[in-house]
């Protein structure tokens, strides 16, 4: 068991309709070292694929892109905006990210000035449901012809279909944490 | 000369209206070696400040809170929210921002299970202009019966109020980079 499973564990929450609540440590107060643990854990998961720097989109993902970029020996971040695209002018790549838990479409950006062609790029986020984000992440790399390596998660929820699209895709996806739902509608983890 | 006075000399835009686009090194492709030298930087300032846990809000300062925070030995970071309170309940600290960029008032919150009571805390952000967020995140502080002890910040504009306020009404401010407007619409560094 890994130290974010433990985190689970020991203060998250699962409720009914696959709610994983783990905001007192994870992605809203932030435990510290466990945001360093899980940096140095995707890092390793990647350790031989020759990163030239991380993708994320902001905000929760900015957390972990820093620690796994700082734990690759202090590789560049790239954080996509979502919205306001101010003093950032009109050179930038684009997609758009369908939420399902809103119900609505929003765009995301990057600045083609700060994703240079031809990278090798990890794409770092907290969450892997739909994969709508990472869709959009890759979408970008795409557009900047960098190659998207493969996609680092924390906590996927294997009952919705973000993952298992995104490997059928050839990408390679590495989720700390893999979460599933009963029948009865209890969460409980995947072990590999 | 700090570091990322270098890098704003180096790779920084000072454009006129008093922008300062920082966009390639700082806070949208992030410079991992440099956030994690300022992170250095703003733990160095409030060594002595015992410190419980960093404040930031959503999102670039993320980059700048974790930083800091791994520096000061792993302590918790805070993430306050911008819109969407979905997933936390009623049970938060909220406060009124004003964007001046945007001419709009928008909401933060800060779920009351995150902050803890009594807390010693050190708010950081990337800039200070005007100071609105700083002073939704001291409101925050203040309902949380927490002391902000002080604020660390990567790049201050000296010709707008927000520093000034903030350091008349007690608070310890520290800007890693401070810029002033002359007359003739150009940025130059204020030297201490």
């Amino acid at each position: 068991m890994n130290e974010l499973q433990k985190a689970i564990c020991r203060d998250g929450e699962l409720l009914p309709g696959g709610v994983i609540r783990v905001e007192r440590f994870l992605n809203h107060r932030v435990d510290t070292a466990l945001a360093r643990q899980i940096g140095q854990d995707l890092a390793d998961a990647f350790r031989d694929a020759q990163i030239d720097c991380i993708l994320t989109v902001e905000a929760s993902g900015i957390i972990f892109a820093m620690t796994t970029a700082m734990a690759m020996g202090d590789i560049p971040v790239v954080i996509a905006k979502k919205g306001n695209r101010r003093n950032l002018g009109d050179d930038m790549y684009t997609a758009d990210v369908f939420s399902f838990t809103h119900q609505t479409t929003s765009t995301i950006h990057v600045g083609k000035r700060c994703l240079e062609e031809g990278q090798r790029v990890l794409i770092i986020d907290d969450f892997l449901a739909n994969g709508e984000a990472l869709k959009g992440l890759m979408s970008i790399c795409h557009q900047a012809k960098c190659e998207a390596v493969g996609a680092g998660i924390c906590i996927e929820k294997t009952f919705q279909p973000g993952g298992k699209l995104l490997r059928e895709a050839g990408v390679q996806v590495v989720s700390l944490v893999k979460m599933d739902r009963k029948e009865d509608g209890t969460m409980c983890f995947v072990e590999e």
